[in-house]
């Protein structure tokens, strides 16, 4: 080796080492920024759904703030969303069939399927391996892992003679990873049983009613409660046993003879379980109907402000949060669940969407679509903690719903 | 500048520039390392007390591992524990007083206080912002920052004409930001209101019974029920009504006139609420009692293997899970919550101390003192899923309890 090869090399082993130091440094920069921006607890995160822009913001409950924004996740309207059991990551469903999945951590998609060309919304499965989602177009209910968002099963959902796949409705998530959920076109209520992940198998009962549109079930994953757009009544399986078939209750719940206008069916998954009751949102009435839980008879009809959307219950259920469809949904009301008595109004604005309690239901966020913003109210005193600005918010979905069954 | 200083200032930034390179490497390396521990969902999180070495065990629930282990908190005889909100941080009750903040992600303790001399247990505040710590000695209730462990205020627990002060049990959290506990030596039960700060409200009830030992309240933060060491019976107080005092409920239980041995006095926490009914274990007796959640009256008894210690429902409410005090503390019993029967025998091993189930109960964890294990269950099909290792387990504490009231 002559003395010329050896400067050039040492030159070369400096340039190297100063780039070195150089990439070290940025690499311990760069990753630092990282680990300050992702290190941190994930139980009081939440989404807002941006429904116009197709977008999510990130939230955080502790100081209420905004965490960040995800656009890119296709038509959002009438979007849900479910939280993996790490509450790291949410599923976001959207009316186009997209099933995204994002990381609430490094604020972005993490994997994302067009599964479907229009569904309604989707479930987690008891053990957070599964995710289902229910289909208007083609019909039927498709499951996905996870972790990769690879299918795992499909469930066409055809009925009768022919080939003809129902809309599926009401899609929860029910104890035994099991989900549940309603043929719309087929008045039939299915419980796939995913215990043996490839071999899920699946339960068909018949005699729902016409029509079923929507469906809840109790938060002790229990009864499974769908709607009929078709007719009134209510359809009613009790999950622990499934195989006595499905009861009809409450015989007059729904528009009623009359077939009054109704400006926005109301959402199942509203509803609410207080105490002895159920307090569900009457169909085109200014009513909102308390079920008795032990016979599922009609207990009492609280008159309220407007044709009520959501009714929710604080997480104690000592009171029910009211929102309505237009012209009055620019205000909200809150009923006593002991006296069945309205006890506070609010007027948050025009296009109140949604309403989600914290965990532990010391606050509730409320999307006021025409004003981008969600109201953050103290639910002890009613008085307004701040508010933050969204773009046309809709639907808000913490991260405690990840422990819950059917949200 | 000579040529000897140049060539040695080039030595020296070469040398520099070597270690810059390799200083580089190593902070991006030793923060990638951080980041990967720590960049992860916290909703999957848990801790197991080693009650001899004073140590915790954390663990996560998905694929059932073990992420580390923390020792030096002190005295962890009797020790329990409670979540930040965004469930990243563990608050440690020891008996020594010891009150110790651990941050799951990094892993170590972030805040310690010793805040009393002797200590029974704790409390987190509905907007988490306090920490709440009931104490034998000095006796009373301190209240404490959640995030920075300083003292915001201190309850002496004094009563009757002198200064005595009380030792406080049945330490629990209640909707409104309300602390509520009892006063062994006093019979009383406090309630004390921090929806401001600064100037918390107690509301003091007397006539609770002679010596109230543990007590519980319902998972939707409505009734706290306080277990009496000197005399039979149960005192119970409706917080949506406190200023209606509180009331003697089930007279026949406790010990009794036959004043039976006692292996191990019931743990209150554990009480079961399951659709209708209350279940708890019998004191002295090898039963099971459930209760009427309507009138409070006495249902039930189920008998069952050994002096019971916790009876824990499965999230869904549909079985019970019971453990047993010496010389039966090597058995698990399941009930089956509508039957009221026994339905399935388990013997996971000597010293089964405790149980905690998976937020949604698709799995529970039993610690087993005396083989070192905390074995994992799958709670449908009874199926062992694994085994963890750990050093005289007790105690099991999933972050998910953050959500909910009074855990």
């Amino acid at each position: 080796m002559d003395r010329k090869t050896t400067q050039i090399r040492r030159h070369r082993r400096k340039v190297t080492m100063k780039y070195r130091a150089l990439a070290g440094l940025f690499i311990a920069a760069s990753t630092t920024l990282v680990a300050w921006a992702a290190v941190r607890g994930t139980g009081d995160l939440g989404i807002i759904i941006e429904r116009t822009s197709g977008s999510i913001t990130v939230v955080e409950t502790t100081q209420h703030t905004v965490l960040g924004r995800i656009p890119g996740l296709g038509d959002l309207s009438h979007a849900s969303a479910v939280f993996s059991r790490d509450t790291r990551y949410a599923y976001v469903f959207g009316r186009d069939g997209g099933l995204t999945k994002i990381d609430l951590l490094e604020q972005k998609i993490s994997h994302r399927v067009i599964q479907a060309g229009n569904s309604i919304g989707g479930a987690i499965s008891q053990d957070g391996r599964l995710i289902a989602v229910s289909n208007y177009e083609p019909g039927g209910v498709r499951v996905f892992d996870s972790e990769t968002l690879q299918p795992v099963a499909d469930i066409p959902a055809i009925h009768g003679a022919g080939d003809a796949v129902s809309r599926v409705v009401g899609l929860v998530d029910a104890p035994g990873n099991r989900f549940v959920f309603s043929l719309f076109d087929a008045g039939e209520i299915w419980i796939a049983d995913f215990s043996d992940r490839d071999n899920p198998e699946i339960l068909k009962l018949t005699g729902a009613g016409n029509q079923p549109y929507d469906a809840l079930i109790t938060p002790d994953g229990r009864y499974y409660i769908a709607g009929l757009f078709g007719e009134d009544g209510l359809a009613l399986v009790d999950l622990w046993q499934p195989q006595q078939g499905i009861r009809r209750i409450l015989p007059d719940y729904g528009r009623g003879e009359e077939k009054l206008p109704v400006y926005k069916m109301p959402h199942l998954e509203g509803w609410a379980a207080a105490g002895d009751h159920l307090f569900v949102p009457a169909v085109g009435r200014h009513e909102v109907i308390a079920i008795n839980r032990h016979d599922w008879s009609e207990a009492q009809r609280i008159p309220v402000h407007g044709q009520p959307v959501f009714v929710m219950a604080r997480p104690d259920g000592r009171h029910l949060w009211v929102n309505f469809a237009l012209p009055d949904n620019d205000t909200v009301q809150v009923i006593d669940a002991s006296t069945m008595a309205v006890v506070h109004e609010l007027k948050p604005g025009k296009g109140v969407l949604h309403m989600e309690f914290t965990p532990r239901g010391e606050a509730v966020w409320v999307s006021v679509r025409d004003t981008d913003r969600v109201n953050v109210y103290d639910t002890g005193s009613f008085r307004q903690i701040t508010a933050i600005d969204v773009e046309k918010p809709s639907g808000i979905f913490f991260t405690a719903r990840a422990h819950m069954t059917g949200l």
